[in-house]
């Protein structure tokens, strides 16, 4: 029996989000200093749970049980989209360093630990996911080398000197130390809201393949330039938005989901027609053959748009990630400590972000637990999610964690 | 008689392009230090011609014939959009030079003259017309006081005092001095090119009529909002871009144009459901009734979006300028000086492109000549007209400026 301290957690998520606090959320961007002290306040608090915590050469926070019995590796993330909500990545953060006290405070389970992690950039101002990749051996120097900030073009390296993560090693995992990865998580949609759920075991991480729409066109006179002569970027950006979004709609599965992300039009002046543009497209989805037929779709899309003319049109591939599902065992645990904490308030649902969650299932069982959204909103500062609802899922957590960890020391 | 001299036609032109050299083009924004160096150089130009040069408050720089009989004006402008080509403006400038000079050299003419005048910002780095609105007395100091650079957002003011202009009076024109004004220009499209004509008589300057249309979505996560309860900016302009496209398709004039200028998304990231965005629309013909109605389409097509949703869209007039008709004895005298240097090849044509014509137009009789563009280019480094073109237009504009002198001597 594993049992959350509800003051202790809400208290630890409060003092979290003053650091970078915006409005109601937080601005905590990736090794900036707010974002640094953020790191040393948890370490600190590692500590006092008995914890041996390090900062690690990449940024991630580890806290590191002592017991010599079953371990449980549990976090997320700390740093934030700009100008973003106070729980994302947080919230699972303080679920790990909570399930690790609450843990350790069962007489029944001495022994048994809790790993708990910080990933760093999980939410990728130099990339998504460096921490955790970092964490299971799966990010060379050489990439870091190339890593540059997203909003101001610092390079990683540049910025791990200014912090001083560049004078410390890397930690990677230790083989066979965990039993497995557990990752809480905001929904960031409003599926469970919207059902009246309370919790939501995930099924699988959506795969997200995103790509750049580059469109060639003549720059040239708004005035000046008859109609049909006309070779017009933005033109031809909005018409491929438009019939990929239609295009789309035929084909999508019911969770699959698409975005014209950005469009650029150069000059971008009113008197001038664009004469090159590129438009940001992304989908996602759960299965991967879908994602197969939506390139399909795109490819076609693109390279019809490019025959037809009058711009050429090039499709260039950003990323591609792979759908993960997620251990059955430990979904399997994560419901049955739903049900005991929320008897019918819980579904099984993929997640339609990115998350810490499917880097680690590469080397160990993992599984995600998710809890409403109020609105469905995220990615914002007006992100929320009621303090029942945080209390519900540490409560969900634990337990799952408890038996995952008794049921691993009796096997 | 008015004899045009190729090679010094041409050396002031090759002389001006030095100036900001860009490419084969030319980089000369409105006050900077080239442009500055290049009025005064004109000026002195203008006293080698025998006017009186002076450059005035606001930049023009205006060369006075001295002679008592029939005065024409003629000139366009001396700086350049964003490295842009080297005769636009420049050769109407160039062409208002030569013209005087040959005047002045004609014996059949003597005392008849030309005024030449390089009108500042016609290309509006801070506002279109400025250098010939202050000459006609449609411009307020208090104007002046609210205007700032668009590209660095320099205040108009402290412009005109870091070049000295700030220390000089604006000169506006001497009532009943000019019997009308004359611009020549490059066509900037490639009307005369495709139909092998060699000039364009100008019968009207369109109407420019300008939006920005504003979408309000929300904004939200690209992986975690399913896609029907989504609000998505950038899908909503992509659409409103393709509606009014095809619907203006169907109800246009011959030469009208239209043109999305720019597309900007809020925030504008992959994973980010745009929740903002704004557009920049605009159109053009050369009758007012055409005119309204592309606005009554464009009114309908916004509103109905906007009560569709999910969006909320807005539309702002951001200006509206009026089509204006050349003056009909002038648009005869450029069609019978035409016809004498290339029978049978020039073409009367409306302009799609503003010019300083349409603010003389308002209280004098006015008129433009074209000569073609290579490929239709304008507004970009590689614009270019051929020797031959650019002195067969001199000698045209020479030739008509010649007959209406003598005509309002004679009269």
């Amino acid at each position: 029996m594993a049992s959350v301290n509800a003051d202790r957690l809400l208290g630890d998520l409060y003092r979290l989000r003053e650091f970078g606090a915006y409005k109601s959320g937080v601005h905590r961007p990736t090794y900036s200093d707010i974002d640094m002290a953020a790191r040393r306040w948890l370490a600190d608090r590692m500590t006092e749970a008995g914890l041996a915590a390090e900062i690690d050469g990449i940024g991630n926070v580890l806290g590191r049980a002592s017991g010599t019995g079953p371990t449980l590796l549990i976090g997320s993330h700390l740093e934030t989209q700009p100008y973003a909500g106070w729980l994302d990545g947080a919230l699972g953060v303080i679920y790990g360093l909570e399930t690790a006290r609450a843990i350790a405070e069962a007489p029944d389970l001495a022994g048994c630990g809790v790993d708990v992690a910080a990933w760093a950039d999980e939410e990728g101002h130099f990339q998504s996911f460096i921490g955790s990749r970092s964490f299971i051996g799966d990010l060379a120097d050489a990439e870091i080398d190339g890593l540059v900030n997203q909003y101001d073009g610092t390079p990683l390296r540049d910025a791990l000197a200014a912090t001083g993560l560049a004078d410390l090693p890397r930690r990677e995992m230790e083989a066979g130390r965990h039993i497995g990865f557990l990752e809480a998580h905001i929904e960031q949609g409003d599926s469970l809201e919207a059902s009246g759920q309370k919790l939501g075991v995930v099924t699988s991480i959506v795969g997200i393949w995103q790509y750049r729409i580059v469109a060639e066109g003549v720059q040239n006179h708004a005035g000046t330039t008859r109609m049909a002569i006309r070779r017009d970027a933005g033109q031809a950006l909005a018409r491929l938005a438009v019939a990929l979004d239609d295009g789309f709609r035929g084909i999508a599965a019911e969770r699959s989901v698409w975005t014209v992300g950005d469009i650029a039009l150069e000059p971008g002046a009113g008197s001038i027609i664009p004469g090159r543009g590129e438009m940001l497209f992304q989908f996602r989805d759960a299965d991967k053959a879908q994602l197969n037929r939506f390139e399909a779709f795109l490819r076609d899309a693109v390279a019809q748009a490019d025959a037809t003319g009058p711009c050429r049109l090039e499709l260039h591939t950003l990323f591609r990630t792979e759908p993960k599902l997620m251990a059955p065992a430990f979904q399997d645990a994560l419901e049955a400590a739903s049900e005991v904490h929320a008897p019918g308030g819980h579904v099984r649902m993929p997640s339609g972000a990115g998350h810490d969650a499917q880097i680690l299932a590469q080397v160990m069982p993992a599984a995600m637990l998710f809890i409403p959204s109020i609105g469905g909103i995220s990615h914002h500062w007006t992100e929320n999610t009621s303090d029942v609802d945080i209390v519900l899922g540490a409560r969900a957590m634990a337990t799952a964690a408890a038996n995952l960890l008794r049921a691993a020391r009796n096997a």
